[in-house]
C-alpha cells in the first residue's frame, strides 16, 4: 500500500504574538508528509519547487521515508512563498505576502509507480491542478481526500466543484463549510455538502477540535486544550497527515475506523502548533505520539455507566 | 439527599433570528430547576418575584419536584424582567432592558428546613447575595456549585473573590474564565482561577462544548452538533442544573463522576436550546434524556484499540 500526497512545498515566513520567523519550509505536502510518516512508510510526494529550494530540506522529507521523485525541481525560478502574520487569538491571521513562483505554471507530473498508488492525499492546491492528479491516476485509489480552502471557493467554485464529485473525504474549516454550502448550522451544512460528492466531510474547528461526518453518522475529537499555541500554520495539514496514514497503516476505511483516523489526526496537529513551522514535527518520537494519543484518550472517555444513569 | 437553588426566578423576552418572545418565565433559578428534576427529586428553591409572577408558573416548579417555600413574593412589586436580542451567529447578544425591580433589594432567606442542604447550587446573582445563602447554611454543604457572569467581575469583584474561596465547583464561560484570569490559553485561565478557592473549574464554552479542570486534570465534553439553535438562554443554567442534579442522584462527587455529570449537563442544554425558553425542557421524558445521553456517547467514544496503534 502507499499514500500519494499532492501539495505545495514552500517557504514561509510566519509572525504570531510568541515570535517572528525568516524564511522557514513550509507547504501543505511537507506537514502532510511529515506527519504521515509517523503510520507510514510508503509515501509518495507530488509538487514543485525551485532551485532556491535547500537540497537538505529534500533530505528531511527523504528520511521520513517520503518518496520525491514527484517533486518537480524549476531551474532558474523560485520556491512558491507565503508570509502571514498571526492575530492574538490565533484563530485569524493576514496575509502579508504571496508570492507564487513556481506554483503559477505547475503542472502536476505523476510518476508511473505512483499512478496506482491505493490511497490519494490532494493537499490544498489550485482545484483544476488537484484535478490533473486524479485524472493520471490508472487505478481509482481505495480513498481520495482532498483539502481546499476558501480563496479556490471565492475564484473558481466550479472548479472545486468537479474535483469534489470525485472524491470521497473533503477537509475543509468550520467558516468555509459555511461558505460552500450555504448554511450556518454545520450539521445543515454537512448534510448539503454531501450531497455534492465526497461520502465523508471533515470539519477542522482549530482549538474547538473536528467533525466527522457521513450521512448518517457524526463524531467528534476535541482538540487537545494547551498551555501555548504557538503556531498554527499547518495544524490542519498535520491533521490530514495523521487521518490518512492511519488509514493506510490500518487499512480498514469504515467510519469506525476513520473516527480513530481522526484522532490521530488530532494528535499531530496538536504537536505541529507548539512550535514554529514543522520543528516540532520533525524531532517526535513514537513514544511522544503514543503519550499523547493516552492524553486524548483521557480528555474524552468516561465510563458507561452512564447509560444506567 | 437535597439540592438548595439560589438564582433569579423572571420573566424574559427574548428575540432571535427565529423568532420572538412576549415576556415568558424564565430565571436562572427556574432552568436549573426545571433541569435538575430530572435526576434529582428533592430541591429547594430561594428566590424572589413580584405578585406579578403568574401562580400557574410557581404550579409547574412545584410539579418539577421544586419546594417553593423558599421563594419570597413581594405584595406590590414587579418581578425581575430582562430583554435581549440575540446576533446571527447565536454565541452573542445585546441586552435590550433589564428591570431589576424585586432583586434591587433581595434578602435572600434560607427557610430552616434547607439549611442542612447536602448539595448547593448558586446561580448566576450579585456575588454578596450568594455569600448570604452560604452565611447561612448550617452544615457546610457537600459540594456547592456557584456559577457566576462577567457583570459581576467588571463591577463587584471583590465580593465575587470572597464567595470564590468558599465553593467547590465554579462554572463559567470562556470568556468570563479569560476575564478573571487575565489569561487568553484557558488551561493557564484554570490553573490561575483554582488557585483562588474552587476544586473544580467547568468552562461553558457554547457550541464547543464544556472543559471540567481540577487541578491535576482535564476533561472535555462537546455540545451536540444541533441542525438548528433556537434559542440559549438559558442553556447555561439547563447545563448546571443537570450537572448537580446527576451528582446528588449518584451521591458521589469524585473526578470520574464529575466527567458523567458534565455529559449529563450537556444533555439537558442541548434540549434547552431547541425551543423558546423553558418549552423544551418542560415537556422532556426521560426516555427523551436516556436517548440523548447515547447520542453523546455515540458521538464521542471510539473503539480503544486505537492504544494499539
Amino acid at each position: 500500500m502507499s499514500i500519494l500526497i499532492v501539495g505545495t512545498v514552500a517557504f514561509d515566513a510566519i509572525e504570531t504574538p510568541f515570535g517572528k520567523t525568516d524564511k522557514i519550509v513550509g507547504g501543505a505536502a511537507t506537514y502532510i508528509g511529515l506527519s504521515a510518516s509517523f503510520f507510514s512508510n510508503n509515501l509518495n510526494l507530488v509538487s514543485v519547487v525551485g532551485d532556491d529550494f535547500p537540497k537538505q530540506a529534500i533530505k528531511i522529507l527523504e528520511q521520513h521515508n517520503i518518496d520525491t521523485k514527484g517533486l518537480q525541481i524549476k531551474e532558474g525560478e523560485k520556491t512558491f512563498f507565503w508570509s502571514g502574520k498571526y492575530h492574538n487569538d490565533m484563530n485569524t491571521r493576514d496575509t502579508i505576502e504571496t508570492q507564487l513562483n513556481v506554483l503559477e505554471t505547475f503542472d502536476p507530473i505523476v510518476p508511473k509507480e505512483y499512478q496506482n498508488s491505493e490511497f490519494l492525499m490532494l493537499g490544498n492546491l489550485m482545484p483544476s491542478v488537484q484535478k490533473k492528479v486524479l485524472d493520471q491516476m490508472k487505478t481509482r485509489p481505495k480513498l481520495i481526500v482532498l483539502d481546499t480552502m476558501n480563496f479556490w471557493m471565492d475564484h473558481f467554485l466550479e472548479d472545486l466543484k468537479e474535483a469534489l464529485k470525485e472524491v470521497d473525504v473533503l477537509t475543509i474549516n468550520d467558516e468555509e463549510a459555511r461558505q460552500l454550502s450555504g448554511e450556518y448550522s454545520l450539521v445543515k451544512a454537512a448534510k448539503k455538502i454531501l450531497e455534492t460528492g465526497p461520502n465523508y466531510l471533515v470539519i477542522k474547528k482549530g482549538e474547538h477540535g473536528a467533525l466527522l461526518f457521513n450521512k448518517e453518522e457524526v463524531f467528534f475529537a476535541p482538540a487537545l486544550p494547551l498551555e501555548d499555541v504557538f503556531d498554527p500554520t499547518g495544524a490542519g495539514d498535520c491533521f490530514a497527515g495523521g487521518f490518512i496514514g492511519y488509514l493506510e497503516k490500518t487499512k480498514d476505511i469504515s467510519f469506525e475506523n476513520m473516527k480513530r483516523a481522526v484522532i490521530h489526526g488530532s494528535v499531530m496537529a496538536s504537536f505541529c502548533v507548539e512550535k514554529f513551522g514543522t520543528e516540532r514535527i520533525k524531532e517526535l518520537t513514537h513514544q511522544d505520539v503514543e503519550n499523547r494519543l493516552q492524553e486524548f484518550i483521557d480528555l474524552v472517555q468516561f465510563e458507561r455507566s452512564l447509560t444506567k444513569s
